[in-house]
Formats: structure tokens, sequence, C-alpha cells
């Protein structure tokens, strides 16, 4: 019942020296050469090569190093092979402390004064206090409830949906499709936090966007398939949307020459709003191993038919 | 006994509300024709022109409308008269979040992304953790504590430096001199949220810019005269400073020829950070006429040793 982890050396000794100190009962592989494919159990990895479920006949578990599990499309998954997602405190702060910052930006304007200062004007724009402004999150998850918590101190209205409904404490919370249309009506500042699948691509489209009220902005830290960067840009033309921060595009890297780049309502950053912290993320994956060994259900594991 | 407050239209509307929904004994005046000047004896303005002392011979308290009384230095103030800080939750809570939105994103090198941005450049920059960030405030008043407060949700190792001791719970405090020097040898991320005094004056300076490691950030919320803005510019330009959010300068507003309009590493705002919201100042007015006529000491009185 060997763990095989692929991933590159920093984070693979990480993961080791946490495996030998606390989980020394599961044999820990990093080079693939240096095992018999039929021991393999568990594997550790950002994707998953079509020839995997062949390699490896008797896996039982696949732990992705990422908070989702997308980039695991490119071969089906065996039936019988269980796939958990990354979740993590390490993780789970970095994408909390870029989405308040983001929000915080978006709500005293700063995309707004960047462009003032390249204009060297000195100019006071007009402000909305934070009890008046209405911010909300797509994906009720890990990352969109440690969002919504740190936001809570600063006064805003708060509100989040997801597929299935969700009770959070001093949240609105909406589901399904109404809930959808009803939640987007009444945000000011919109994060995605969506995993991504079939149902939600490109959800960040012309149509959310017009749900929207003018003036809106956009923070999208989901994954670049969530938007349509022509319809974005639309909005943000058409002065429907104020501004956005995106970490996330489709591509990445972002060509040169795409219009995102210098668009002077966009604050483009390159897929940096969250990692997996390997520290966390080997206590994570041990205790989750843990759960499993005693026939219990690992944190995050993903359900095939969700795809999440 | 009659108050007389010096403002504009819809600041006044909204404090003679509050005063005769709340404290209808003590007459509101706002125009200074409609008033006998020997009736004054409390004043809410923003400045103390020079005649102030003559036109009002029976004058007891001056209420600043702002955090600040640095602008109330054109004359000197009668010794009997007590002059009051605003203390007010509105802009409290302004400073605190735009004090978490620069150190975030000083954190997270929202300053360089967008620079690389500006080039279009998708590079994952070197990044530190929060727990290994340390981010210190110069000022322990009410707008540096509700700071402080506000960041500890996000790990980073705080601390903070005033003129006397003050302890906070869960930051490193020092205190005079020798404390200052000890603290910004130790800081990555400085605040200034300090008052403007003859102390005070540059005391952002190229032997306070030494002290800090190489690499440190600024955030500058305390007033224009507390920066030497050549000092700060020599500081970045030597790669000893990364970046700054600068919120005040000298003179306000900025002349559209200086050099930190165009800087890459300094993001410029035109004195928003924080002001006074009108509802609750207004509240924290009454609240401390009340503890005046009670013969208590009103919250935020300035010692005119100190000047804050």
């Amino acid at each position: 019942m060997t763990l095989l982890m692929l991933s590159y050396p920093e984070r693979v000794e990480v993961f080791r020296r946490s495996f030998a100190r606390d989980l020394p009962e599961v044999p820990f592989v990093s080079d693939a050469t240096q095992v018999d494919p039929r021991e393999v159990r568990y594997l550790i990895t950002w994707n998953y090569p079509d020839d995997m479920a062949e390699r490896y006949p008797n896996l039982d578990v696949i732990f992705s190093v990422g908070a989702g599990v997308d980039q695991m499309t490119q071969a089906p998954i065996p039936p019988g092979v269980k796939l958990v997602r990354m979740i993590e405190s390490g993780l789970t702060s970095l994408m909390r402390d870029y989405v308040v910052m983001s929000v915080l930006a978006l709500h005293r304007r700063l995309p707004a004064y960047i462009e003032q200062q390249r204009r060297r004007e000195w100019i006071n724009l007009d402000f909305t206090w934070a009890d008046q402004r209405r911010v909300s999150v797509l994906g009720l998850g890990e990352l969109g409830q440690a969002s919504l918590n740190a936001l809570k101190p600063f006064g805003f209205r708060l509100a989040g949906w997801s597929r299935s409904p969700k009770a959070i404490e001093g949240i609105r919370s909406y589901h399904g499709p109404e809930g959808l249309m009803a939640m987007l009506t009444e945000t000011d500042i919109l994060i995605c936090l969506l995993p991504l699948t079939p149902e939600t691509r490109h959800i960040l489209n012309a149509d959310l966007f017009a749900q929207l009220p003018r003036g809106a902005s956009l923070v999208q830290v989901g994954r670049g398939g969530h938007l349509d960067q022509e319809a974005l840009l639309a909005a943000l033309n058409a002065e429907h949307l104020e501004a956005a921060f995106i970490d996330v595009t489709d591509p990445e890297p972002l060509p040169p020459h795409h219009p995102l780049w210098s668009h002077p309502k966009v604050v483009l950053t390159p897929h940096v709003a969250a990692h997996t912290r390997a520290e966390s993320a080997a206590e994570a994956t041990i205790a989750n191993l843990r759960h499993i060994l005693a026939g219990k259900a690992p944190k995050g594991l993903v359900d095939p038919q969700r795809g999440y």
C-alpha cells in the first residue's frame, strides 16, 4: 500500500518529512521508477495523464495537490478510484487574503484611482459606505465561506450562492438557478469561487453581467474557464461594470496581445491568488489518509456526478 | 450657551437633525450672522481663523470635524478653550479599511503586479507567508488600534509604536525613541497613523527608512507633513524600499509635475483614506457635549503640550 507523490522536489521533501514523522506505516515514494506499479494504492498529483489507470491497476485514491480537480479531466478516472480535492489552511488563507484585498480595493475604487494617478489628477471620487455595499460570492465551499467570514468585520452586506442550499450565519444565502438571478440583481461586487465543471463553464457571461446592477464589479479567482473574457470587456466598455480583479484567464499565460492586459478597469494578476502550502497540505493529506485507513470518508471527496 | 457649526450644508443638516432630536436643550446655529457672538460657547469647525478668539469671547470648546487638529494652528487657541479631536466610528472604519487594503496589497506585491501588467508579463513573483510578514503601526490612538485589530485575523506579526507605553493584546508594543528604532529594524510594512506635531514633522525621513530592512514598504495615511517625499523617492529608487501607498502629500493637491505621480512603485490616492461620517460624527459630538455638560472630560480632548 505505497503512496506515490508526483510533484516538484521542494514540495515532495516537505511531504516526505511529514509522512515519515506522522504516518510511517505508509511507504512514501516520489520516483515512479522505484516502485512496483501494482503496489501504488495512493497517488498525490496535480494532473492525471491518460495511462494512469493502466499503469497503476490497484489505485484506491488520487489526492489533487490543488483546490480544484478540473485539471484531472484528461482521462476518465476508473469508477472504483476515489478523487480528493485539496482542502488545507495555507491555500484557504491565501485565497481569503486575495479576496479581501480585491473587495476592499473595488469598494474603495482603487482601479479608478490608479487611472487618475496615471493622468496626474487629484479628484475625490464618489464613495459608498460599506453598509450600503452588497458583496456576493459564487460558491460556498471552503474558500467561499472563509472569504465571506473574513469580509464580515468590514460591515458589507454579504450574500452567497451555491448549487444546493447552505446556511451560513450572517450571510443571505441563495441556491439554484432562481436563487442566482435573485442574488445577482442585488450584488455590487461579485466574487467567483466556483469549481469549474461543464455546468459552470462560462457562467460569467453577458447574461450574468446583465443581471448585475450598473456599476458592479467582479473578482474572478475561480478558473479561467468560468469567464467569457469578451463579455467582460464588452460590459466594462459599456460602463455596465465598473472594474474587475482577474487572477485566472483562458488560456494561461494570457497572450501578450490580449486586450485584458491593457484595459484601464482591469487589475490582472498571473494566477497568484492562492496556492497550496506544502506544510499544511501534508498535514491535511495525512489526516485524510488516516480517515481513509479507518474506513471513513476523506474531506474533499469528489462526487463524480457533480464533478467537484 | 449656543453651539455654532461651521461646515458645508449637507453635514450641517445631519448635525442639526441629530441635535434637535437628541440634545434640544443646546441651541444649534450654522449661520454666524444669526447669533450674538457672546452667546457662542461651543464651536464645531474644521479650522480656526485668527479672529475667532476676539469674535467669540465666551467660547468654551472647539470640536474639530476632522480626526486631526494640525489644521487648527493658524492662531493660538486661548488658554481657557478646550480643543477636541473627532473620534467617531465612521471615520475610524474608513481608515481601518484603507489600511487593511493597502497592507494586503503590499503583502501580495500588488504594485509590482500592476507594473508587470503594464509590461504584459505573466510572472509569479516571490512570496512571503503572512506569518513571516511583520506589520507595524506608528501611532496607537483610535485609528492605529482599529487598524491593528482588523489586521489580526490575517496572521501577520503585528507591532505598534507610540510616544508613551501602551499595552494591546496580541501586538508587540514599543514606545519612545529607542522603541522606535527597535521596531523599525523588525518591520516589513510600516503604517503611519501619527498625529502631526512639531515632533512628528518629517518623521518619515531618510534616517527612518535606513532603519527598515531592505524590501520594506510604507502605508502613509497620516498627514503630508510626516513624510520627506524626496527621501521616500530616493529609498524607492535605491531599491531599499519596495513600494508605498501614499494617501496624503505636501502640498495637497500634489502638483502635476511631482515625481510621486509617476513612480512605478507608488500607489497614490488623493487624501481619500478616511473622512468624517456626518451621522456617527453627530452622535459622537452629542455624547461628548453631554460629558462636558456633566463636568466630565470629552473623548479626544487635546493636550496643548502634546499637540494632540
